[in-house]
């Protein structure tokens, strides 16, 4: 057996490109089009560089106390990861270790698959019905775990507490996982079932509401027991990772959070404006309550409208897979970059 | 099976603490006296804020190819991982998975058991000799991994170059990790084997030489088919495991190397001074390379002093495990620090 047999094969994850183009308008990454606002600018200009010299607060103590307080949740009901992917790669190695396959939609966050592939976990995917709704009977079924995202992504799909309850109701005995990375664009938090659910685990990220995508801070909330679980995987994996300077830019913007609301509304109101403008050129797309809208044209191929867009200088999100290949995933930028995104779609739909 | 059945239960690993005393000398996870410097202090008050909105470059690039120039490397050998913690862990993920144990020491790092649990890898730990040296004859027998720090922790101890080819020579089927953590302190780093020996592979650290603990930078060394190999397991658990200011700090540390290698003759040469110091004192310890002495008095029993020391203010390290209980891990601070250490221990060991 050589050397190279013994290291994992596995097929990564993909994600948007960050190309280093000027004057790109970028849509293809979900990211946020506003600053991350004022106190997280003097965060950064007040730390004194000679703290790096020291480890980190092993558990962000400070910035896990601001979160729970904005959550309304005890202190150790909160795990903060290295941006929300790594909250996720420690829930799959912590949560799904049972005998069944895990459970989730066949078009969702592609990272789950690449998840269960690096870690050894069985999963079996249940279809999106033909509006891109998740069927919640599927969940009713024997299971290691379930996982999705609401608003699911790329769809922009959202449920209702309602739904996400009836399959708590179902799976007292799996870890059930909603991804929260959009349900500030609009959608209600689970955080309100946590009290009564101690199997259910919610996932958030200051990546696209808190426009730190840059940072790297993801965070889960869920009962104390199974968070204590979280981090005593994340403990045997990395002792220290969130550094010092994420720490306080955190905190910064869980201190700044009526600016970053404003900056969703503002978001929001474009998407409604996007949406309409989209409808009228015969777009079909679900109703997102993301910030990023999927939309499809009933006469003009998907994958050459995302070329002839990065043609024109817009940059969004096409994925070559079953069922979504004539899509494309759009994000929601500022009012301006929307408009010049539309007149360039009315030029490409015109030929011209 | 209940959904607690399903959690993954694992003892995870316990660093030093990081202790909210005033006026306390910190000398107990080894971390760098001296400040990063003003290149760092000056990248971060150059960074605009409004970056964070967007995701950080996935790789690292720029402050990737300073690390390759820095070792004469090209950039494809190099990964770099959040503090040296994540790239262990991603190393021990990616290249044990052969059938047999993995080897190392009894006494090292004892994060190593720890990602073993964690990921499922059978090991054989090796003795050390009654000096705390590695016996080399021990790790020529079938395995799927050799790991070991170099200079070795918590014991400083140091292996040649030739000692370490010999191990290389007599395993062409394995990965054989040569941890760096402590290298700049006065050993020779592994870098000139890596053209003879393809499944060598060098992990160095941020936190100690460029006094960076708080900022999280680990780094791979290796050939380009196994650093791309770490890179498709890292990119099935995290795209962006390095946010964008790490990645500016990391670069403005690697262009100010001149200042960092200074401060590590300070260190040097205090802990030439303590080592001086201590065995006046009647102090037994191995020869250490690193920023850190290992030391046990014949007549003070280790937990004792330990507390001792504690309760004046000075924090060092105390490893309650077999064949090192007597003794204890210091690092080396700043030489005014260090004479604080020495002056209270003539006070304890006087009973005063």
């Amino acid at each position: 057996m050589s050397w190279q047999d013994k290291l994992r094969k596995v097929e990564p994850y993909v994600a948007g490109e960050q190309p280093k183009i000027k004057n790109l308008i970028k849509l293809n990454t979900n990211e946020n089009p506003y600053s991350p606002g004022i106190k997280v600018e003097e965060a950064i200009q007040h730390f004194q560089s000679s703290k790096l010299s020291l480890y980190p607060n092993p558990d962000a103590d400070d910035l896990k106390h601001a979160i729970a307080s904005y959550h309304h949740l005890k202190d150790n009901q909160v795990f903060i990861g290295n941006g929300s992917d790594e909250v996720l790669a420690l829930t799959f190695l912590t949560c799904f270790n049972g005998q069944e396959p895990i459970l989730f939609p066949d078009i969702t966050y592609s990272f789950y698959p690449v998840y269960c592939d690096l870690f050894g976990i069985s999963f079996q995917s249940q279809p999106l019905d033909e509006d891109f709704c998740i069927v919640k009977e599927d969940y009713y079924k024997p299971n290691s775990g379930i996982i999705f995202p609401n608003p699911n992504a790329p769809t922009g799909c959202l449920v209702s507490l309602e739904f996400i309850e009836d399959i708590l109701k179902h799976n007292p005995e799996s870890v059930v996982v909603i991804d929260e990375a959009y349900i500030d664009f609009g959608g209600q938090s689970a955080v309100s079932l946590l009290k009564d659910y101690p199997q259910l685990l919610i996932i958030q990220t200051f990546s696209k509401f808190r426009s730190l995508a840059g940072i790297r801070l993801g965070v889960a909330l869920g009962n104390e027991e199974l968070i204590s679980k979280l981090y005593d995987v994340k403990n045997s994996f990395n002792s220290y990772p969130i550094d010092s300077l994420a720490q306080v830019i955190g905190k910064a913007s869980m201190d700044d959070s009526d600016y970053i609301k404003e900056n969703a509304q503002k978001i929001i109101k474009t998407r409604e404006w996007v949406k309409r403008e989209l409808k009228a050129l015969d777009f079909e797309m679900p109703d997102s309550y993301a910030n990023f809208v999927f939309a499809k044209h009933p006469r003009y191929d998907g994958e050459k409208l995302f070329q002839e867009l990065r043609n024109r200088g817009v940059l969004v999100r096409h994925f070559d897979k079953p069922r979504i290949s004539q899509y494309l995933r759009i994000t929601i930028g500022t009012q301006s970059q929307m408009e010049k995104l539309i007149e360039e779609i009315k030029l490409i739909l015109k030929g011209s």
